[in-house]
C-alpha cells in the first residue's frame, strides 16, 4: 500500500463512497464577531460534516477503505480499535458492504458509544483501557478472524476518503482564501491539504489544535514528529491522538500554519455555534472556529495575507447533550 | 388589505424577500424509528428553518410585510408586540430596509430575548405582562410614531411570506405525499397550505399541535374558532397563541387533519433531533416531529392513504441551551 496519496485517489474516493454532500452554512452574526476580533473583514463558510452520516466526516475515509477491499478480504470483515467517531463510521461502512466489523473498545467507554457501534451491527470487544491492550486485542481479533485492520487515520485509503470534504467544499464555495482544519491524528488535515493544494493552490491550509495536546504545532515547528505529553487531556476528545506518520509528511511540506487554542476558547466557540447557528457541534469541531475567532497570530496572518473568505470544517457532532450544556455553564 | 392570499402572492414574496434557502436534511436512523413506530415505511424530509436568518422562519413573513410598505409608511417604522421569534424577525427585517422598529415586550421577558431584539437595532418598549397591556402599549407607540403595526400572523403579507417555505421545499424535494406543519397562530400553517395545495394538490397538509394548547384541533373539529384555556402552557412556547382569523378560514377549508402530542412526546422528539441530526431545534419545531413519530391516529392515516414521503418543517431553533438540556434530563 503506497503512502503517496494523489488528487486522483481523492477524486476516485468521491465517486466510490456514498456520503452525504453536506451543506455549507454561513452566519452574519459570527462573521461580525470574527471581523471585530481580528480587525479585518472575514467571511466564514462552515462545511457541516456534523450533518454527515454517523455524525462525523469519518464515514468518508472508512467507506473508502472498506470499498477498496477485495471480495476475499472483505468477506472476513474489518477490525479497528477506537472509542470515537471512527468506530461508528467503520461499523456503518461495513454494514453498507454487508461484511462483519469488530471494534475493540476500552471497557470504560461510555455505554452510549458502545450502543452506537452495536447499533450499526458491529461486534464490540472490550479490553483494558490502555493503548497497549487495545492494540494487542485488535491484533488477536485480526488473527482469529482474518479481518483487515483499518487504522483511523494512518491509512492512505482513509486519508483519501477524508480529502473528499474539500473536494465538495471547493465546488460549493469557490475562491476560498483559506481553509481551517482541526488536527488530531491528521487524517482529515492531510487528505484535505492534498485536495486543496491540487485544486486551488492559492488557498492557504491552516491546522487548528488544542493547546493542551499541541503535538502537531510542535512537530510542525521543529520539523520532527513529537508526541503529546502522556496523560495530556482536552475537552476536544477527538483530537487527543498524536499526528500519524503519513499525515506528518504532508503537514510539514504543505500546511501553511498551525494555530492553537485554549480549552476556554474551544468551549466559547462551541457555544457560539450551538447558540447562533443551531448546530450541535462536538468540541473537536469547535477548535477550528476558536482559531478563527480568538487566535491573535491567526488574525495577524489573515491581515498580512489579506485573507477574507475562509472555509471552516465542522468535523462532527457526536457529543453528549447534557455534558455539552454543562460545559456552557462553566464559561 | 384583502384577506385572500393566492399562490401568486407567495411567489411574489419569494422573489421579494432575501431569506436563506434552507437545506432539506434526512436521517436514516429517524426514518427507521418512524417506520417501526408506525408499521409502515416512512421517509422524512426536514426543512431546516432553524438555520434561517434570525433562527426561525419568521423572517420570511416579516421581510415580506416590511418590503411591501410604501416609502412614506416605511420611513415611520414598524411596531409589534412579541417576545418571540417575530420580534427578532421584524427587527432584522426593519434593519434590512433601514427603517426604525419598535418592539413591545413584557417586562418579564428573558434578558437574552431583549438583547437579541436590540442587537438588530430595534427599540424595545417594556410593559406589564398582560395581553391587554401589550396591545395598549403597541397602540400608543403607533399613535406617537406613525409606525405601521405588523401582526405576527394575522396579516396577509406575513402569511404570504411564510408560504415561501413550502415553495422552496416542493422544489427541493419533489413528490412529497404529505407535509407536517406546527401550528400556533397559524401564519406558517395557512401560508404553506395555500402554497402546497396550489403547487402539489395531491400532497396532504397536516397540522401538528401540543395537546395542552389544542385550540386548532378543537377549532378544526368543531368548525368554529375556539380559544385555548386561559393560562394553558406548553414547553412549545412558540405555539401558545390562538389560531388567527385569516388562518382559521384556510385551515378549516384546506388542511387535511390536525394531530396533537403530549409534552413528553415533544421533548423526546426534540432530543432525537438534537442527538441524531445534530440540530438544535426549539420545542415548537419538535411538535411536527413528535406527530410523525408518536401519534397513533397519524400513523393510521399514513397507512390508510399510503403516505410515504413526508416533509416536516423544523420551524426554529431559538432556545436556551441549558434549559433545553435540562428538559432532556426529565425524560
Amino acid at each position: 500500500m503506497a503512502n503517496t496519496i494523489t488528487i486522483e485517489d481523492i477524486q476516485a474516493a468521491a465517486a466510490r463512497i456514498d456520503a452525504h454532500r453536506t451543506p455549507v452554512l454561513t452566519s452574519t452574526a459570527i462573521n461580525t464577531i470574527a471581523s471585530e476580533n481580528s480587525g479585518s473583514p472575514m467571511e466564514l463558510f462552515f462545511k457541516c460534516e456534523l450533518l454527515q452520516k454517523t455524525g462525523s466526516f469519518k464515514i468518508r475515509g472508512a467507506t473508502n477503505a472498506v470499498q477498496l477491499l477485495t471480495d476475499a478480504d472483505a468477506s472476513k470483515g474489518v477490525v479497528t480499535h477506537s472509542s470515537g467517531n471512527h468506530a461508528q463510521a467503520l461499523a456503518c461502512a461495513a454494514r453498507m458492504r454487508g461484511i462483519p466489523a469488530y471494534v475493540v473498545m476500552p471497557n470504560n467507554s461510555p455505554q452510549v458509544k458502545k450502543a452506537a457501534v452495536k447499533g450499526y451491527g458491529a461486534t464490540v470487544i472490550e479490553c483494558e483501557a490502555t493503548q497497549e491492550e487495545r492494540e494487542k486485542t485488535a491484533k488477536k481479533v485480526q488473527e482469529e478472524t482474518g479481518a483487515t485492520f483499518i487504522h483511523p487515520f494512518n491509512n492512505p485509503h482513509v486519508i483519501a476518503g477524508q480529502g473528499t470534504i474539500s473536494l465538495e467544499l471547493l465546488a460549493q464555495e469557490q475562491q476560498l482564501d483559506a481553509l481551517v482544519i482541526p488536527v488530531g491524528g491528521g487524517g482529515m488535515l492531510s487528505g484535505n491539504t492534498i485536495a486543496t493544494k491540487a485544486l486551488s493552490p492559492q488557498t492557504f491550509v491552516f491546522a487548528a489544535e488544542p493547546l493542551e495536546v499541541n503535538d502537531t504545532y510542535r512537530s510542525y515547528t521543529t520539523k520532527g514528529r513529537v508526541a503529546n505529553t502522556v496523560g495530556a487531556r482536552s475537552v476536544a476528545d477527538g483530537l487527543l491522538t498524536n499526528l500519524g506518520e503519513i499525515a506528518f509528511s504532508v503537514v510539514i511540506k504543505n500546511v501553511d500554519g498551525v494555530f492553537v487554542v485554549t480549552e476556554r476558547e474551544i468551549i466559547q466557540a462551541m457555544e457560539l455555534i450551538w447558540g447562533r447557528m443551531k448546530l450541535c457541534i462536538e468540541p473537536s469541531a469547535a477548535v477550528g472556529v476558536a482559531v478563527v475567532l480568538y487566535n491573535k497570530e491567526f488574525h495577524a496572518r489573515v491581515k498580512k495575507e489579506q485573507i477574507r473568505k475562509i472555509g471552516v470544517i465542522l468535523c462532527g457532532g457526536n457529543v453528549d447533550l447534557v455534558t455539552a450544556a454543562s460545559l456552557f455553564e462553566q464559561i
